[in-house]
């Protein structure tokens, strides 16, 4: 057997990237959000009351790039830059010509890429002054990656989580209890939002739609309180950018170009943040791999949902955007990939994939844990249920590429690690994954907006 | 603030050793295994129903240094050299002159150094042959290890995991299921030794040195079947100096030579791995660092046990070694470090404690998981239980250098994460950690065996 080396691409902490991509500077036409009660575009002073004045002017921002600023680059160097693994083991398992790398996010303590954005949101929040931030968590990720960063920079941290995971993922609490975050099951007795619910139903297990909305009336409620969220807002998929743009300094080192680019989506944080700046080079001209967002079949905002005006919250507090989505009242079923559970999409994503830029598929539990299981046998790391769906997207097209005798490059990102959530291999090799794929009639867009 | 770099040192593949240490060259009149019946020195046929042979040979060698077979390259590439960190966090909270580094080794699947030495012993069992592996588990990390090892290669595994933790820690015994493992509560019915329990006490909770005499009757009772430990051993050890070598190599690069080493203590593995290279170099008179190892005040063998010949296991089936020990029998109260609460110790590890070459020092439970906290927050990784015990013997050395004002260089062993252990952190943050310090009286030597 060939001696296999370079598994891991590595990059030193003075060779990471100092700037983020904002991709708002390369794309024409972007619709703007609307306020959600007069529907009308916002402005900065809409946005002041939850988010610091560096986060609006990066959400409406059209310069290229925006530099890292070393208090947030001396946190990034921590745990990154992260490696670029050659998936020797998948390659040989699947039999493929096709050379498969996976950028893995899931090194840092809170074992995804959300450290990414939590991490510059706290910064800029302390600079502002704010002393305490509120959000929400659904699987634990962000909520987990907020704590740690508020913990880091002397914020406070309130995190409303659901219920259900609240009872089912006791590590997860402990970890934010851990670096100080203050966790509180959602709907809960501390907001009129949470006590509303809890009125009508006093067992509700909660949903992320609930716990945004008690998230943001408890920011709206303190003068001293701001609110961060962990995906769809384009300051948070350009925060991510330093994942992409670190691969593709990676690539370069060892002189090779993705032919295909894969993430999974649910706001699409992560596909972002590996995927901006190869839609860069795509826009410009310089290179056209193809893109492709793998998304839940619970939530399958690409490729069941419609491309409209719709709020982006359950409470219709935060901004309307135009996005693919389900209805902002759309209840997904349950799934173990809780991260990908959000009803519509980042604007920008929407927007690329409506211009057919950007290929997305669906697939359900069974099939992505499955390729979790393939993935952890042959390469040794426990994929988050979120990233199988990325995944699965790759063992496809390598096995696409096997079809057709080609040597493709293909590159995805494996946004974390599934040591928290190894119930859900247990439920897979124990026969127990419910049917999570979304029914034709639980699609709500008749609430739509009316744009 | 100065820019921080270098806080990851780190090798590459081709940077990393290819020879393991093998510290039996290098000391004299080391004691030799005795036979567990006839209690005559022990010669390569006593050891062959369980043990392959190029193992035996290993146990047993004087050769300084051993070749790492190509196969087993291929798979610590997966991730290894593992990252030297320099710990600017902590020293920044520790407000503290001296320079602190750790050697992390939980970043692959099974989350700590146990795969070193589980991925050699598959090896070596696979080209003799064998078919099947058995193994005993308490804490979960050697037990996850060997199954991921045994799949790699294409081995049957089967894991005695004590009940207590069977029970309690579904997420490690999905990890061994998803890679192929066969898991089984000990005691089992398995066996002779596991029915003898069970008659006795139908809800006994297991213990380590149940799950061994299971494993072992099981490895004897087959021909394809061969038995596999996760620490004591002198070949596990030296499968483990993998760490330290890498360790020199990395310390060579930035120009520095560590002052302290510091490593937790159970069986001895992670301990021997970090600090027998600087043993050699302390042996040879090219250095004098100090050398110290971390026990768990639950089963403190070097700080308050014998330094004897005694039984290995409890079972009496495996070699007597002349070592520190509590006695076969002693049974060390609950604590959360599960991988800690061994009896006795590496006979290598107890000739150069004996020799005074090594310090030792015993901390209570409290006192290291609040270590691993302060760790956790300070650096973002959070420590297995066991871990934080190297955490702790750091942070006194570094705040001993404040008080001396003295600019030392420590490094220790993060051996593992504490993801799957994220309830010792919660006893801790709720105040209900219990003493798991052993009294005077429990110390069991009066059955020592008379050699």
């Amino acid at each position: 057997m060939k001696k296999e080396f370079n598994r891991r691409i590595t990059l030193t902490e003075k060779e990471m990237p100092t700037a983020w991509y904002n991709i708002q500077a390369d794309i024409e036409d972007l619709p703007q959000y609307l306020h959600p009660e007069t529907l009308q575009p916002i402005c900065e002073a809409d946005l002041a009351p939850i988010f610091p004045p560096e986060i609006i002017k990066q959400e409406l921002s059209k310069e290229r790039y925006i530099e890292i600023p070393e208090a947030v680059q001396d946190i990034y160097h921590t745990y990154r830059p992260s490696p670029l693994h050659r998936a020797y083991g998948l390659e040989r398992v699947l039999d493929t010509p096709a050379k498969i790398y996976y950028k893995y996010e899931g090194g840092n303590a809170t074992g995804s890429h959300k450290l990414n954005s939590a991490v510059p949101q706290v910064y800029y929040n302390k600079i502002a002054g704010i002393k305490r931030l509120t959000t929400e968590t659904g699987a634990g990720q962000w909520g987990a990656a907020l704590s740690m960063a508020c913990d880091h920079f002397g914020i406070e941290s309130m995190v409303y989580m659901t219920k259900n995971s609240f009872v089912n993922k006791p590590g997860r609490r402990t970890f934010m209890s851990a670096f100080g975050g203050n966790v509180v099951a959602s709907p809960s007795q501390l907001t009129k939002a949470g006590r509303d619910v809890l009125a009508k139903d006093p067992e509700c297990g909660g949903s992320l739609g609930i716990a945004i909305s008690e998230a943001v009336e408890d920011a709206l409620s303190r003068q001293d309180t701001n609110y961060a969220l962990g995906s769809v807002l384009n300051h948070v998929a350009m925060h991510q950018t330093i994942i992409g743009l670190e691969t593709q300094k990676q690539f370069e080192k060892i002189d090779e170009y993705p032919d295909v680019v894969i993430a999974c989506v649910g706001g699409g944080s992560n596909f972002a943040g590996l995927t901006f700046p190869y839609m860069r080079d795509k826009l410009a001209g310089k290179a056209n791999p193809r893109i492709i967002a793998v998304e839940s079949t619970a939530a399958p905002s690409l490729t069941k949902g419609v491309y409209a005006y719709d709020f982006t919250d359950v409470g219709h507090m935060c901004p309307v955007a135009k996005m693919y989505t389900m209805g902002a009242s759309f209840m997904p079923k349950g799934t173990h990939a809780g991260g990908l559970r959000y009803h519509g999409m980042n604007p920008i994503i929407s927007k690329l994939y409506h211009d057919k830029m950007i290929e997305a598929v669906a697939y359900d539990q069974y099939d992505t844990l499955s390729a979790g299981l393939l993935f952890s046998r042959a390469e040794g790391i426990v994929p988050a249920p979120e990233s199988t769906h990325a995944v699965k997207g790759a063992i496809v097209e390598a096995l696409k590429a096997k079809e057709e005798g080609v040597a493709k490059t293909i590159v995805f990102c494996l946004s974390g690690h599934g040591y928290f959530e190894m119930y859900a291999y247990d439920a897979l090799l124990k026969g127990q994954l419910g049917d999570s794929s979304t029914d034709e009639q639980s699609v709500a867009i008749d609430a739509l907006p009316k744009v």
